[in-house]
Formats: structure tokens, sequence, C-alpha cells
């Protein structure tokens, strides 16, 4: 076996391991009782150990300075980019300080919980202290590295070759538009009348539904499945794909749609190129592009007209009421209201979220900004973006995501790039697939088959530009994300 | 660290990984979808690798001869005791004839799934020769290494302490009054009537009622869960217990006492001291003391029929039919019957089977009888001890059982034993314990405690010998057993 062989044979070694871990915590979110945790986490954290004791085994170093030197297929060459990325940013940090963010980040998140709950600003910033200083540490060591700021450093990790420069941009193109944008569709949807879940919404029910709509999506139950969890998300391995929801039995909204959005990671996850398992080119090309193809079946398919109408039809197979008539649930599945918390945003006030949170992090990572100004600025841009006040309230306000509570700073701006791709992509689709009329016929086949050879099939094979340019003829353009959100909304 | 502590962090460590194999190997049977069985089974087996190497790391000998020179408590002389016996057997084969057998029974075990319905014994035969005789191989390093027959070789993986000579004589004496029992209690039974299931038993229903059952034994769901699989088992690990079960919608009787018998092992399980959790000090004792658990739950207190009236009661909330009567329920959980199949028979006529395939794996074992041989000698003792033919009925002769198929030679005994064992507790228990009426009074703490104090507490700290008479004031006694089956089937 040639360097490059070894190498790929010892990312499939991790591979399996990351297989396990994936189930076990898919297990552990899903169907572990209580009194397992302990014993579990022992478990866990051993393979934890195990796993990066294999990442960053030193013959690595040598084996990739070797393959370096051979001739390798353009394939090859992408999948030793993808390893050798991966390898530098495991490598990357030193043991003491990894084990300090673990240490810091779980006591910091643990004490948040209630923490939140109690509005306490004063607790959660001496722990959070701790976590900012050792993410500021990670990311000047990865900015040493890669020779940026630190920040992109931090992105580099969830959205390789996204930048910072690149993001202030696009967000300040947004912002130019969002506000008004924002306030129009409010005063447009003044007048209309919405009908609200007003009944009970057995969890069994709503998980039938649910099923349906993922056989819709062509979910693929040979290879995956549906349960339950806190928090919803979508995990296990692309041959076994596990994505869960919660049923909140007094309304049907959030986990019915949440159903498709996850379905839409699921598909990604399913569509990867198997040829490439087991190796980082065989996986999701960035947190941005996993996110495009979640909104992409969330927001660019599951609330289109045509798209809740099977809605409708699938839930009148459980539910009577009028709240499921097409009309309504595009109404509830459309309406925007200016609110505190992120996760329960409407697509349009998303961005101002998420563009209020990349500018803290930002200045933050790079140290423009203390940990302590936080509040005050998250209430500024509140009050900016979406004119509302978080003086004081910290629970609505700088303490509401689990996100940096244990140090993922960079992630933020995925949600927002993924929805931007998501709109460019069906822009571009729409160009070779009647994608309504499709929609409207019971069989999505076309659209899938569109995804699945531009998208999933693609693996990290090529760079995110490249494979977002092989796909629409063009890398990011926020026009597309606009254009959908003025034609959906002030159309 | 000294050398004994080293060995018990070392232990910990496998343990960890073990957890996970559990967890893993659970999925594989109560969840996974059917298209991940391959990415799956390559993680597993890397997995299983990992563990292997752990075991056989070659600096364990000398840290075992060290801790054997240091001062030990009686509880660490236990400890050290385990897991030196561990540790021997699981360095003594090499590694080809592990991987040898490991292909050969694989092989064996799948073509099985369709020869046994085809009855096909040549088909079956020309695999199982190489399973055979690399589990001759097997048993014959282990006898040089003990310095024991190479059955009793095998026999000690399952039951460390048990000899052939002990079997022998143990079954050659319920051999002189189990055919005769049958015979009477097949006469005694033949002018009753039985209402046997006629209705339709939805999953659900008997889920709900199973879930009963199990809280009424005082299962911990706070530490495990009851799922399905196809084959029932219980698996997990003691800080989550994981058993499952099989509806058959057009009867309950299996599922239900199926759960019993599973609950049996799992309570073992969840009571194991947690002192020394991640040692085999810590593990249950043998196949035949977790099967005494078992039988001890479904045998002696679940056909009781003070618990009967507990089952027939707590039917009702969710099916109606004179069916779950209590002595109907009675009638149908003590019907005699002989038949074929050891894994529908009843508790009389059990020990037939499994003496019939002790003295055949014995023979094959020790090289006394030829694997071509198995088939002739089913049906002798099948006649001898049942009364039935099985000449050219493989189906339900010699290729019933999968135990077989892999080299799994030296398990059957196990399940007598555990009846057994089971038997000599309960009689023990009754000497303190007025077991019927505590049965009745619907809270059955005081027999748990007996078992929890007896048994479960007690893990591998004492041998298979010393557990059994500090619980019951001797060694192994078959005449609780004998005394058990008359008083239920002739009293």
């Amino acid at each position: 076996m040639n360097a490059f062989q070894q190498l790929v044979e010892h990312s499939k070694k991790v591979s399996n391991f990351q297989h396990l871990s994936s189930i076990i915590g898919w297990d552990q979110a899903a169907v572990m009782p209580s009194g397992g945790a302990e014993a579990r986490s022992n478990a866990m954290a051993e393979l934890d150990v195990h796993i990066h004791s294999l990442m960053t085994q030193p013959h690595l170093a040598d084996l990739f300075d070797q393959a370096q030197e051979l001739p390798l297929s353009t394939e090859e060459q992408a999948v030793l980019r993808e390893m050798k990325r991966t390898w530098q940013q495991d490598n990357l940090l030193p043991e003491a300080l990894v084990k300090a963010q673990s240490l810091a980040g779980s006591k910091c998140e643990h004490a948040w919980r209630s923490q939140r709950k109690n509005n306490d600003w004063a607790g959660f910033e001496k722990n959070w202290a701790e976590v900012v200083k050792l993410s500021q540490e990670e990311a000047q060591i990865r900015a040493d590295a890669n020779g940026t700021s630190p920040y992109d450093a931090m992105l580099e990790l969830y959205e390789p070759g996204t930048s910072s420069a690149s993001l202030d941009a696009l967000f300040a193109e947004v912002k130019t538009w969002l506000p008004s944008l924002i306030d129009n569709a409010i005063e447009k949807q003044k007048s209309r009348s919405i009908l609200l879940p007003n009944s009970h919404y057995p969890a069994e029910k709503q998980k039938a539904l649910g099923l349906e709509v993922m056989k819709l999506l062509q979910f693929d139950f040979e290879h995956g499945r549906l349960d339950e969890s806190t928090h919803p998300f979508c995990g296990g391995v692309p041959s076994d794909v596990r994505i869960t929801t919660r049923y909140n039995e007094s309304e049907f909204v959030q986990s019915l749609m949440g159903i498709v959005h996850e379905t839409g990671h699921a598909r990604y996850e399913q569509g990867l190129p198997q040829a490439f398992a087991g190796t980082p080119a065989g996986e999701a090309r960035s947190m941005g592009i996993h996110e495009s193809q979640s909104l992409f079946f969330e927001m660019q398919l599951g609330r289109s007209e045509a798209f809740v109408e099977h809605l409708s039809r699938l839930a009148s197979n459980h539910f009577q009421g009028a709240e499921f008539a097409k009309d309504n649930l595009s109404k509830i599945y459309t309406h925007v209201e200016k609110g505190f918390i992120r996760v329960d945003a409407d697509e349009l006030t998303y961005p101002a979220h998420v563009i209020l949170r990349y500018e803290i992090e930002r200045d933050l990572m790079n140290g423009a900004i203390k940990h302590t100004d936080v509040p005050e600025l998250w209430h500024e841009k509140m009050q900016a973006y979406l004119g509302l006040s978080t003086a004081g309230n910290f629970t609505n306000g700088c303490m509401q995501d689990i996100h940096w509570t244990d140090g993922s700073f960079g992630y933020f701006p995925s949600y927002t790039l993924g929805a931007m791709y998501a709109a460019q992509f069906m822009a571009a689709m729409r160009k070779t697939v009647d994608v309504d009329s499709v929609v409207r016929s019971g069989d999505l086949t076309p659209i899938f088959h569109w995804l699945s050879s531009n998208i999933w099939s693609k693996g990290s094979l090529l760079t995110t530009d490249e494979l977002v340019k092989a796909a629409t003829g063009e890398t990011l353009n926020s026009e597309h994300f606009k254009r959908h959100l003025v034609s959906r909304y002030l159309g």
C-alpha cells in the first residue's frame, strides 16, 4: 500500500469508530434511560480518547508528506486534500487546551440550563469568561497556522473557504433591504386571519403524518429511522440516518415542518457518495451546505403552496379541523413576526438573528470586544434590526442559545448561508425542472434527482465554491435569496 | 498504581468498549434498518479487533505475575481471580484459529437459516464439519491449558467450576425419574380443558400489559427499557439494561411470559455490585446462574398460582376474554406436552432436550463420536427420553438450534442448571420468606431483597459453589428441582 492508500485505510478505521460514536450519540438522545447516563459518559469519553489518539498518530505526518509526492487522480487529490484538512484541524490544539475547553464548556453549559431560566447573567458571565478565553486561545492557534484572523480560523471549521470579509459584505448588503422587507411583510399580513392550532393533536397521529410526509420526500427507510428526542436532530451514519422530532400535543406546526427540515438533512446524508465512504471526501461539504439541504426542504419546498397542498391532504388522513385547510396552513407557515428567539423565528426575520450573532462572535474572537460587552451589544442590535429591546432580558437575549456556552464560535453564519444557498439552488433548478408542477404531481423525483446529481453525490470532492458554481453557474449570490423572500412575502 | 490497580484500570477500559458493543448490539437487533447492516458490521468488526487487542496486550502477563505477589484483601483476590480467568481464556487461542472459527461459524450459520427450512442435512453437514473440527481444536488447546477433558474445557467458558463428571451424575439421576414424571403429568392433565388464545391481541396492548408486569417485578425503568426484536434477549449494560420481546398478535402467551423471563435476567444485571463495575468480579457469575434468575422469575414465580392471579388481573386492564381467567391462564402455563422443539418445550420436558444435547456435544468435543453420527444419536435419544422419532427429520431434529452452527459447544447444560438452581433458591428462600403471601400482597420486595442479597449483589466475587452454598446452605442439589416439578405437576 502506498502512503495515500494507507491514509485512506486509516481514515476508514477512524470512520468506523465515528460510526459507533454517532449511533451511541443517537441512543443517548433518543432512547437511553436517565440512569444510564453516568456509565455511558465514561464509555463515550473512552471512545473519544481512542478516536483522538487515532487521529493524532505521529506517523500520519510522514504519510501526508509522502502522499503529496504521488501521482494522484483528481478525485484522489480531493480525498487527500480533505483528509489533510481534517487531520490538520485535529492536530493543531495542545491536548491541555482541548481538555480545559471540554471542562469549561461542560461546566458553563450545565449551569446555563438553570441560569438562563433565572435570567442570571452575572452567574453565567463568570463561567463564560473562561469559555471565551479558551476559544480565543484556540482561534489564535488556528489563526497562526492558517494565516488568517482568529475568527476566520474558527469559521474554517464549519465553512471551509469562507472569510469574514465575504460575510461582512454579504450581510451588509442584506441589512440594506431586510429591515424594510420585514416591515412591509408584516404590514401586508396585518389584515389576514389565521386559524391557529386549537385542539389536541395526539403524538401518534402526528408521527403517522410525519412518516407519510417523509415518504413523499422519498426518505429511504431502509437506511434510516424517525424517532423522538428533546432537541430534534439528524444523526447516525449515511447508511443508517437517524432523524428525530419532538411532539407537542397542543400543536402540530413545529413537528410537521421539523420533520421536513430533518428529512432534508437526512437525504443529503443518504445521498453522499458511497465510493468515498469512510473518508472526509465522502462527507457533507460544510455546515452551510448541510443547512442548505434542510432549508431547501423546509423553506423552498416545504412552505411552497404546492407542497402545503400535500401537507393539507395528508393531514386530513389523521386530523379534522379547518386549521389544516391548505390556505390556512400556508398562512401559518409564512407568518412573519418580530420576536426575541432565534429558534422560533420565521424565515424572514431569521437572518437578522444570525447577523446579530455573527457580528458579536466575530468581534469577540478577534478581541475587538469583551465578553461583558455582549448584553449591551445584543440589545443595540436587536433594536436596530428588529426594533426589540433586550435590556436586562438575558433569558431572551444573549443567553438564549446553547452554541456559545461550550465555545462553538463560528457556526451561526451557516444558518443564513444555508438559506441563501437553498434559494440559489432552487433558482438554478427551475431552469431545468418545472418545480411547481413536479410537486403538484406528487412524484418529486426530478427535484431529488437534481439535488442528488448536483449536491449530494459530490460529498466533499469539490470545494464549496466549486460545488455551488458547478450546480448554479455562479458562486454564492444573495440576490436569489432576496428575490425568493420578496416573491413569497410581498408577491 | 500497583500492578493490581493497573489491571483494574485496564479492565475498566475494556469494559467501556464492551459497553459500546452491547448498546450497538442492541441497536442492531432492535432498531437498525436493514440497509445499515453492512457499514455496521464493518464498524463492529473494528471494535471487536480493538477490544481483542486490548485484552491481549503483552504487558498484562507481567502485571498478573506482579499482582499475584501483592497483599490483597479477600475481595481484591476475587477480582484478580476473575480478571485472570477471563484474560487466560482470551489469550489461549491463536489468532488464526479465532479468525477461522469466525469465518466458518458465520458461513455455517448463514447457510443453516435456509438449510434448516429445507431439511438439508447433507448441505449443512458439509459446513458444520469445519465448525466442529475447529471447535475440537479450540477445546483441545483449552484442555491442555486446564488439564481437563476437551469438553470440560468448553464448559468452563460458560460454567466455571462445572465438570462433565458432575453433570453426568446429575443428569443420570434426572433420567431415572423424568420420563415417568412426564408421562404421569400428561396422564393427569388429560381430562382438563384449556381455552387457548382465540382472538386478536394487538401488540400495543400486549406491550402495555408487559410494562405493568415489569413494574410488578420492580424492573428499574431508570436503568433499562423494553423493546422488540425477532429473537428476544436481555442486553445492554447493568446501568442500562435492554430487554426485548416479540409480539405475535394471534396469541399473548409467549410474549407475556417471555417478558417475565427477560425481566429476571434484567434484574440480575441491574442488581450487580456497582463497586465492582468494569471488572469481571462485577459481572454475572455464570450462564447457569443467569438462567437461574430468569427461570426463577419465569418458572418459580411466574407460573405460580399466586403470580398467575396478578397476570390475570393485569390482563383484564387490556383484554376481555375467558382465556385470561386465572385458572385458565394457570393451565396454559403448566401444560405439558412432548414435542420436537426445545424452545417451545414446557418446564417439564425441557430437561430432556437439554440432556440429549449435552450427551451429544460432550461426546463430539471429546472425539467419542463423529459429527455425522449426530442425526442418528438425536433420533435414538428423542425416542428414549420423549418417545418421538426424528428419523429423517433434521429440521425438527439436530438442525433446530442455532447454538452449534457457530461452534458454541458447552452452553446447553446452563439451561437446566439454571432451572435447578432456581428451584434450590426458591426452597431456601421459603425458609425465611412466605413467598405465596408476599406474591399475593402485590409487593414482592422481600423476594427481590433475598435475591439481591444472596445472588445479584455478589456478582462473581464468589465461585458458583461458594455462592450457592452461601445462599442455600448446600451446593447444587437437584432434589429441589425434582420436588418442585412433582409438586407442580403431580401435586
